[in-house]
């Protein structure tokens, strides 16, 4: 196997690059595990994702997959764990692959860069992760089970005129104090 | 204006629909969204977005900006508001373009549809919303805060083996039971 993904994998390098702006680490490890969770899973009719972290691997995942975080078929748990789930989007039976730390110790630029331990060079645990390919994973077949999304009803805020989710109470997200991110500035 | 943007745009609905799987109204509306908070905001050396909703809209400023999910320079909020900032990263000004749904009650189908208030044919809110282009929208210079990305320790759960942040305490999310999607199936 060794040295034979990489070829494989070259369009998804390229894609990648270009897509999140740079091949960082954790784009490529991504590539190399989305590439695997397919192989195991086989063909299927739909498949839908769980990605465990926020971090890069959800582009990998956009890239290679039909999945993508606005069409609702990627949903991303902000573990922080680099790991993600390709399953049946009728059966619900999937393959979880993940960063397995024991075989990751084979790769020391990699482990540090990864456990934030010492600074490496990105060059260095890229070189690495390439060596690797799927040498640093480990997988599990499991069945997935996600809260169904509804689609409920939407209202107008009273305050600012903008609909939102009825769930939400009368007042939206924002004005209701719940969170913020920006000030209008008035001219 | 009338008329002139859907042509300039024409790459990003192709691009759009082969990204998100099809031409969903959300993603159409999220097209010319992203387009016009592009002109007001002006050429900036780096910039960064914060999208309101979790459905269509990130897709949008996937395909049109350098900013994605897994590269974190798009953030999202999940307030389901149909609302996108686009800001400089270096001063925090930028301009947020919302969904005004005053103006989008000249456009019924669009109306009912964004408001769950009936069931309308998705093709006669498309068609409505090539129509009505920039005309659904108003905007409002802002000033962005987002808490900042601090990346902390990386821990290894003593449960599952895989490593996860310190900040979650011993255990990661998921052996700690603050969350959970799947099921290991043992053969």
């Amino acid at each position: 196997m060794s040295g034979s993904r990489k070829k494989h994998l070259q369009v998804y390098f390229e894609r990648g690059s270009q897509f999140h702006g740079h091949l960082s680490p954790g784009l490529a490890i991504g590539i190399f595990m989305v590439d695997l969770a397919q192989d195991i899973l086989g063909p299927r009719e739909l498949v839908d994702t769980v990605v465990e972290t926020k971090l890069c691997l959800p582009d990998a995942a956009q890239i290679m997959t039909p999945c993508t975080y606005g069409n609702g078929w990627m949903t991303v748990k902000d573990w922080g764990k680099f790991a993600l789930t390709l399953y049946d989007k009728e059966k619900l039976d999937g393959v979880r692959v993940y960063l397995d730390m024991e075989k990751a110790k084979n790769y020391p630029h990699l482990y540090q860069w990864y456990l934030r331990l010492d600074q490496v060079k990105t060059e260095e645990v890229l070189s690495e992760i390439m060596e690797a390919e799927r040498a640093i994973f480990s997988w599990e077949k499991v069945r997935v089970k996600l809260p169904p999304k509804e689609k409920g009803l939407v209202s107008i805020c009273p305050s600012c005129g903008e609909a939102h989710p009825a769930s939400d109470g009368e007042l939206c997200p924002r004005c209701g104090g719940k969170d913020d991110y920006y000030q209008v500035i008035t001219l």
